[in-house]
């Protein structure tokens, strides 16, 4: 498999993956490499490249096991076995991140929240109890967390960030509003909700009448 | 200009969107097809392609504006005006959207919030009052609202989606765990903080030793 896929092809990935999902839960077994660029909007070519990509899926004329298509691309991604991960700052994004069922879908799991709030240390939220962030690395170290989640203000993110990294975490979700520093070999992944707002608002104004 | 832009090159507009938006913060003038084909992944004929579609930018052998084609994309997505939005649901994750700083930089304003719990209503968050989801239709109306952020449970979100498209929003942004069937002619986002995820993951088992 080629190494260093660009970040617009795993996202294609991405999106055959959601789609075969939706293909699997109707009950298909095979899909051609036009119906899903079809579905995606993408050339033919450009599916059949990717999924070439990945190790020579599908065979001409005969099109893809969507199972195993699915299969593959789920082991691909990582997500076909638990990951445990820490989250920092227990403010009101922190609580619906520790509730949030997608999270769990994908076999993440958020195993210990930490915050510097006296106030709300020793609470719970769902099943995971709030600790002091000093408690970070200990808690890291002995259950070898190897996942940690960012929802801290902006201000304290970059403090955060690098006292889970130096506790042994390798790969961060940041929901920080800021971008933040990290030493090559760490995997950082930002989220802005707001990056749908463009498909939103460019849907609004071209397609629908106002 | 093109209609019915396919997804995915909305997804590619949406990154030469933020792409640009770093250069212009360095102070770069032009930019070829060339830079932004290497840093985003994409072919240079795929990016010329791409560009083309918004209408013929740029110049053969001289290169993009900068500053041009990142007004236009940001007129494009309909990003250059203030959007007024209403949310519903004001639990943990909708209090941590409306004191999210990503949409006001978006221009995107929640200027009413909407709850079904009479402990909440009546209180604030950030500057907005959190009113009785009875009265949403009525502000709506009044103040001509067209967007519309869910951010309810997953059991709550189709009957809140049904009435707010009964007041007249026409642009729904998605935050419930649940896929909303949605009428034509209404532009429905779902959001999903779990997508990111499948990168970092990848990221994770291809390139940090762990």
């Amino acid at each position: 498999m080629k190494k260093n896929i660009p970040e617009p092809t795993l996202r294609r990935l991405s999106w055959y993956l959601r789609y075969l999902e939706r293909f699997k839960e109707k009950g298909a077994e095979v899909i051609s490499s036009k119906e899903l660029s079809l579905a995606l909007g993408l050339s033919d070519a450009q599916v059949r490249r990717d999924l070439f990509t990945l190790g020579g899926f599908g065979k001409r004329g005969v099109g893809y096991n969507v199972e195993n298509l699915y299969d593959f691309l789920v082991s691909f991604f990582g997500l076909d076995r638990e990951q445990k991960a820490i989250l920092v700052g227990c403010g009101n994004l922190g609580k619906a991140l520790l509730q949030y069922k997608g999270f769990r879908k994908r076999k993440f799991i958020i195993t210990y929240a930490f915050d510097v709030d006296k106030r709300i240390i020793g609470g719970e939220i769902g099943d995971v109890l709030i600790e002091d962030v000093n408690d970070m690395k200990r808690r890291v170290q002995t259950n070898k967390i190897m996942f940690g989640v960012i929802a801290t203000p902006a201000a304290s993110a970059q403090d955060i960030v690098d006292r889970m990294i130096d506790a042994g975490v390798k790969g961060i979700l940041n929901f920080a509003p800021i971008r933040l520093q990290v030493p090559s070999g760490i995997a950082l992944t930002p989220v802005d909700f707001a990056i749908e707002l463009e498909w939103l608002s460019y849907h609004m104004h071209h397609k629908v009448k106002t």
